[in-house]
């Protein structure tokens, strides 16, 4: 990517201690071409000013309030601008700000789930497309690159027809020690950690919201294929309102089945989303922990390991890459590259290139769309007792 | 296992070229306390007969017929008499064939699925009961060392209160390069092979009953809890009348949730049969194509692998090894306990040992019965379109 | 294999409690075309009988000499004559026992070491071949169907030229919890079991000896080249007089280099023998603890895994195995491939086949001498401070 | 790390189409505590001045010489001055260009090898010490936190003491396509790229100087042990004057063995870089494709796998981690992990700390000076036909 300045934003929410505001920017700084100018980190003044302090950002331009931000970083001079904002606060905030910095008329990067409920999303993809701004979501996993050479590979045909797809996305972070010195009290089973458990912020899911949606989203982004029926059992083994495991069976469009599961009870499991897709002529899996290898299987042929970096990859799994093969990256660079290809259509709207606005390759509002109604349609499911769903038209 | 003399036995079914035949001889052969003596390797006398000389055995021993097989063999001197017999037919015939040889005063170990129908299954457990005699049924995976770690390091609670298991089997046979060959002259996206395709022959199912029976008696030996309801998706992916495929959501007795599913059609996998197990204090995962392994994991705790042949394993595990560690064990040995473990109780019976006839460890009709119940549970709900439907009293 | 009766043979070693004596036993067992018919298990008449009970054995063919048993076996008349002899005793009795079978007419299985020093396993050389009999070497390793698959690989040149070997052969049982003991009594960082500890029993070398020998060998047997020079560094950790780790460079005949090494204090590790080949055109792996898999990587090329019961396997890995793909196979039936050819040689001796005496897959003689000649050469050249040794003409 | 402003670097090499400079300014930028303010990227001024347009600096900052870039940028105030320079060029100007930086008051961090002979690296150690200043060798491996933590699990003795080390480090793209066409041609069966055949530019040794120093800098960093002596066998099998595989014999201070090797005609390998330690307590192992794990092995006791971003790590360990468990960190986050850890040198340098120059933990000179040894070493012993060289006092 070759852009005649650096690219400014802004980050709202990703104060202090927070994780997924420091990984936005490393992600956005990787590659160079991208500086932090302003931000507002915290409604709390004092833990604001320190986070951009700690930044080194000018004080000036810190701020506690997003609406307050967005109104004065609308009015600075053209050469101070922002060119976009990423938004990593709570789920139930995201319509707000978004719709506030998109009406400033600026681009924006917002963290998944993309708002509270399938309603604000459908307004919020209204007010997208009439802003002409552009748009991305975090779903940080269609980033790798050999997500994107497995996505090829079906494209290109190689796997026949789509039988079967089965996507895994356990974590146990919620059986761990906090959940284990509860129990030693008679509490719960597991421990749902702050608000997540808290629907008012949180939304219908947690489990299903939170890591649910990504299963979902990889398993669209690499099949192409949208979900037809979901037939769900959640659980709450934390014992609150909102789900802390659930597991769905799928019926795609066209007829393939699936098996997509999400859970944060699986003990002893960190970050484990595993998918693999079953066609007529070869499967593919995929595990986000050992990001580098995509595994291509056939009956009657030797298993390969497709490995990241080698020539012999699809372009788009090349060009997802910065490191030579043997020389492992992983989510920091899959972060980016969502970032990088976000940036490349913003750097489009910035410049006035005449480039079309097509062909990018990161998640928008429509996979937003997409992931709530995802959420609602298996929260719907499991309430009627695991009752087939039809997934929404979105 | 110490014995007056080797053990005697006839077989049905298993001619040449059979697998699962050839199976049950190498598992009865291993210790060396196990002769074959008589068979009916085929309803064709030729190939009975020359199957029977591959095998070095008396000519006179050798039938086509099973029910001549129980009467004359019945019939033979104290001496000479077979102590057991070993059914390797297909299912259909399993009832009619281990009825006969129970009546004739045999015990039996008995290919699965016990029977066709579960109707059947009660049928000879009944009679099972009233013999007095051993029926072992050949669950293999139970076999396994480090199965029998699974199962007792849940007994001893090391696990905590299970709140999940996932039962995986994937095959992709049917999606090889016979199913290739059929769908370019325009044939279905997969194949079934011979008489697997055939409800008359294989029961109501084809995939759940092949298959899918080892995977939830593999979950019920290992955490001991019972399916309490299950919500089922078969599929016939070869287009014939019986599944191929199938996904199941789980209920278990006592709150436990799992997924349980079965395939055929996963193309590229072998007999890739998995299970993980999640509970409060820990989780464990075993792979049957990498026996020799129990992973552990709990969170906050480093991930353990447990190995076969170790002093520190439990002694259910210990005495289930043959080979020091490092020399791995398989298929053939886990398949060999089970018949090791029947041959003990086998020789109580024939010997007149006065040792109570409990706390032997290998699948009985009781499992059997279990079997059954599961293929027409699934086959119902999925039938009522996935609909919860409660695994009937067995 | 057709036979037209079962084989009969004798052990000498293998009494109660040993290991690899049962190991033989399984391994003759597995196909059903072996029988036991006599043994000598211990110099200790009582612990020989009470071993020949537990094996179901007549009582008068059970010795408590092996010199007797040779006797007595080669003047039992045609129908109950012994086929071969299995000898699974110490290092240094191997030479004795095999010679007096052989004189008496015996074909013979042997364990390895071959001998206690290289001039005995030339000696004992010249009497097979001046005996006519079959003589198999039980280098079990080279019985895996992956690993007659990687030697036919190289055989078809799919690997081009070799230019480099890696064998690694770590275990870790010296260093376990009985050395642990003994360091806490201000004993030595390790400890050998028994016997091997013991020159006069053990030969030169102790690790190189027990497992070097297997490294060595498997890698003649995959790649076919002879060693041309040896670089050693033998320690005896444990203190004593023979080496219980050695590291060594090699140089092959044509030019390729390499690197074996063997350990009994690699701490943790179990029986982990590994191979890597490289050549110009690709490379191969295969790792003993699971077996059922071979590596195939080269440059600009995904990965490959090949896997046993495949019908793209080469025709002599096909003929080795017994399972379908995805039932695993294991150390058991690796050694059974081992006897199972030695078997087809020594049926063709016993009945009088008019098939040519070659083309047989087992270790002979020919590889015994080459494994004392290994051994001799690495304790040479430690001895010289690491000079490069030659490997002696054998 | 909390800093009053970002720190300033300069760059020397690493312009369009490099791939180590890149990775210098990725893992510089990570934290954003960092920024590139100068460089000279290529000796050719067209160059240079595109590769800074790239990277959005200003044309007055970027040089097609180093002199005169050290002269100019010593000259600048106070507030724009250089913290610190990164060198990233070929081995044979690593001295001149750390000379001209550190004599005009900079900081430097520097590619390895350091120098292009001992008698240099020894040199610009004195240099380094008269100099006051900060000088970091990216011996990047040593950032993992993985090795970090088998650092620190040695030095609490957890493994007790060390009796072996394997290192090893294969590569194989000196035998890819590129050789492929050559040996189609009647070259050479492997070709080493570009000035890396050269040995008045890579120096001594290739392959050794490449990435053998790299396995031989991880084994002193994890275990504290000093090389004693070498018997080293070096080949060239690209047919140049400098090596493209070696295999080398270890002696450690102390008593321990080791094997080190390193390859680039390792056909398939990407950069295979483990290290297997064993103690007389334990084992670890570590591969450097799959960074986030550390493997524990003792005999008796199951294996552990030790993950990145647990609280259960080391201090050390967790310090150098920026996500959390499950979300993979790599190669340019181990990378980040060396600037960090000198920028915080840099800044106490920079911003006058009181703090004490100590407790860093980046390689410096002293690894540079060993590495320099370590190649001079087994050059001399493999030119002297693998005898045992005794390391240089360094």
């Amino acid at each position: 990517m070759k852009l005649p300045r650096k690219l400014r934003y802004g980050m709202i929410g990703g104060g202090r201690g927070a994780f997924i505001g420091a990984v936005h920017r490393m992600a956005a700084a990787l590659d160079g071409h991208i500086e932090l100018a302003a931000g507002c980190f915290s409604a709390d003044p004092a833990k604001s000013r320190e986070s951009g302090a700690d930044l080194h950002l000018d004080p000036a331009r810190v701020y506690a309030d997003f609406a307050e931000m967005a109104r004065r970083e609308a009015a600075r001079p053209a050469g101070e601008r922002l060119d976009f904002v990423s938004i990593v606060t709570r789920n139930n905030t995201h319509f707000a700000i978004a719709s506030a910095f998109l009406k400033a008329g600026f681009n924006v990067v917002c963290e998944k789930p993309v708002t509270l409920t399938l309603a604000e999303a459908r307004k919020l993809r209204d007010l997208v497309r009439r802003s002409g701004k552009v748009f991305a979501l975090t779903h940080n996993y269609t980033g790798y690159p050999m997500v994107k050479e497995a996505r090829a590979k079906i494209r290109a045909g190689e796997l026949g027809r789509i039988l079967k797809v089965v996507v895994e996305y356990p974590q146990g972070y919620a059986t761990g020690t906090v959940a284990e010195t509860a129990r030693a009290k008679g509490g719960a089973e597991a421990q749902i950690s702050g608000w997540r458990a808290n629907s008012a912020v949180a939304g219908a899911s947690n489990c299903m919201g939170d890591i649910g949606t990504h299963a979902a989203n990889l398993a669209h982004y690499i099949t192409g294929l949208g979900i037809d029926a979901v037939c769900a059992d959640l659980t709450a083994f934390a014992g609150g309102a909102l789900d802390d495991d659930g597991n769905c069976l799928l019926r795609f469009a066209g007829g393939a089945k699936g098996i997509l599961y999400a859970s944060q009870v699986s003990n002893g499991e960190e970050n484990n989303l595993v998918i693999r897709v079953y066609g007529t002529k070869a499967a593919l899996e995929w595990h986000q922990e050992h990001p580098n290898e995509l595994v291509i299987k056939a009956a009657d042929r030797p298993v390969q390991i497709w490995r990241r970096g080698n020539t012999y990859l699809s372009p788009e799994a090349r060009m997802a890459t910065r490191l030579p093969f043997g020389h492992p990256e992983a989510f920091i660079e899959a972060f980016a590259n969502v970032y990088r290809s976000a940036a490349q259509a913003i750097a489009d709207d910035v410049f006035g290139r005449n480039s079309p606005r097509t062909g990018y390759d990161f998640p928008t509002i429509d996979d937003g769309v997409r992931g709530m109604a995802f959420i609602e349609t298996v929260v719907k499911s499991s309430r009627a007792r695991a009752k087939w769903t039809k997934f929404p038209k979105v």
